[in-house]
């Protein structure tokens, strides 16, 4: 098993928008690429795909000797994954169809190698039945686009060997991701649940003509999705409070948690749970006080209103 | 009943972090502004939340005239309202409390001024229930904060008219808010109810150790995050379907609605629900083509992060 900073290449299994943004990705960081997709046009749609992503990953800097010509996609599978250090796997999100494919990759990829999923939120567990050898496999969901988006979410699933998970979460890191990686499988990870909370309320609400598409879309554009990128929701909410934090949000707003503002419902706000969310957002702030947090969250939501306005319309860079 | 463009003084009623944050908004914008609240401390107060917005504003730029100095901070509510074109409550988010003032308000408040609550969820139909003129109340909800965020959402209640609704909203985008007029009452209207779905799911997470504060705000900064204020949720998953956009999206992933992916159960995917959620991607999308909307995306999501990363540490703008 080579170390993760030795590999020097890496096998993509899935010619989709997920499958293309991970090939994308690797060849900016200077990664030989081997892939494979079942498609008679995978070479021509990874091919597309690359191309689509280059320029993006131009602007954010190329690795020494990066090249979208460092790309090989191989007739089959077998290939594909002969002399890769990683493989990647991103095929449709079919629990039969990812079941059989991993254990197929197993089947000829070299022992000690790890291979990872794409999935937006089978566990592992499931995933890994009919695998050989199932300790190396592990889940590392992306978000799109993968070339653009840190977040990669690694967890195992019960067969899975802990030496495996942390390889995998030392490997994506390596490669300049932002890893969480997570002790248990919990379906649909971390950001998918809170991804596909904020939806079901969206789809709730157009389902029942209270809102609009533009109207969910401008809400949080111009709204809270400003502030998201800067703090995330806890230490948002860390600063509704003023002075008092965390703390004194749930002290003062506990009582909205019950209120009807959205479909799902609210956990019981118990000492403990408010305890943890205080000690979670001051471990969080670490030495930023609340005047801190307050100046760096004015700041950036300038930037980004400023970065997100220049981006819009205009072909330029 | 003045114009909204021909107003030149505004009165903001409460001096918390909110109404602080109108009061620097209207500032900044080159507005009088006359301000109450019962605390003793009052003008302190909001002198040291103006102060703090002072910045920021500064750097996104001052209209002529514009001044901290502007602020008066009046002894009594009648004084305050006195001459106001428009009047903001902000007060404490407790329905006794706000159905009180709200009637006090409008009992000195000049007729045909409109008189607008920064209310969080509270329904107008609630809260105008006092007072002796409801046809002028109307909920104009900020985010936190006022001065930088554009978003308010505009809705009345059920004593309401419709004059004042439209008043509320044309002033508000006069003074260069982006705002979302509701036409009927909703709980939490549309942005709390979906920041409300993701924060609820976060605590269920947090309360079942399934995820710690810190993974629940990098899963959110460093994932869909850097996504949201781009293109907002709908836009979002429209790219998510590839060339297909959100049809492909909801055909293909329709399934995943099904999955234990949050605690938030999901609509039926109707036929119907299907269509309005295609055309309102289309709708919003409109001249741009998908690769467009690609390539926007990708040029922001770099732009965000860049953004979010001066903004961060350092003390400088």
């Amino acid at each position: 098993m080579p170390e993760p900073k030795d590999v020097t290449t890496v096998a993509c299994i899935g010619a989709g928008v997920i499958g293309g943004g991970w090939a994308a990705h690797f060849l900016a960081r200077g990664y030989q690429v081997r892939a494979w997709d079942p498609a008679p046009d995978a070479a021509e749609r990874l091919g597309r795909l690359v191309a689509a992503a280059w320029p993006a990953l131009t602007e954010l800097g190329l690795a020494e000797g990066a090249s979208p010509d460092n790309l090989t996609v191989l007739p089959t599978l077998a290939e594909a994954v002969a002399g890769a250090g990683f493989v990647q796997e991103s095929a449709p999100e079919d629990l039969d169809v990812k079941r059989r494919l991993l254990a197929d990759i197993a089947e000829v990829t070299p022992d000690g190698v790890v291979i990872a999923s794409s999935t937006s939120g089978y566990g592992m567990s499931e995933m890994q039945t009919e695998a050989a050898t199932p300790e190396r496999l592990v889940v590392g969901h992306p978000f799109n686009p993968p070339y653009l988006i840190p977040l990669v979410e690694v967890v195992g699933g019960k067969a899975t060997e802990a030496w495996a998970v942390e390889w995998a979460s030392e490997f994506y890191r390596h490669v300049g991701k932002s890893v969480i990686t997570m002790d248990n499988e919990l379906p649909g990870f971390i950001a998918n649940r809170l991804q596909e909370a904020l939806w079901r309320e969206a789809l709730h609400m157009v389902a029942n003509g209270e809102a609009t598409v533009e109207q969910i879309d401008t809400a949080i554009t111009d709204g809270p999705g400003l502030r998201w990128p800067v703090h995330g929701p806890c230490l948002t909410f860390h600063l509704a409070g003023g002075e008092g934090g965390m703390a004194h949000m749930l002290d003062h707003f506990g009582p909205s948690l019950k209120a009807p503002w959205t479909r799902l419902d609210a956990p019981e706000l118990t000492k403990r749970l408010r305890d943890d969310m205080v000690a979670g957002c001051e471990d969080e702030a670490g030495e930023r006080s609340i005047a801190d947090l307050v100046a760096e969250r004015d700041r950036a939501i300038i930037a980004v209103q400023r970065a997100v306005e220049a981006s819009r319309g205009g072909s330029g860079g």
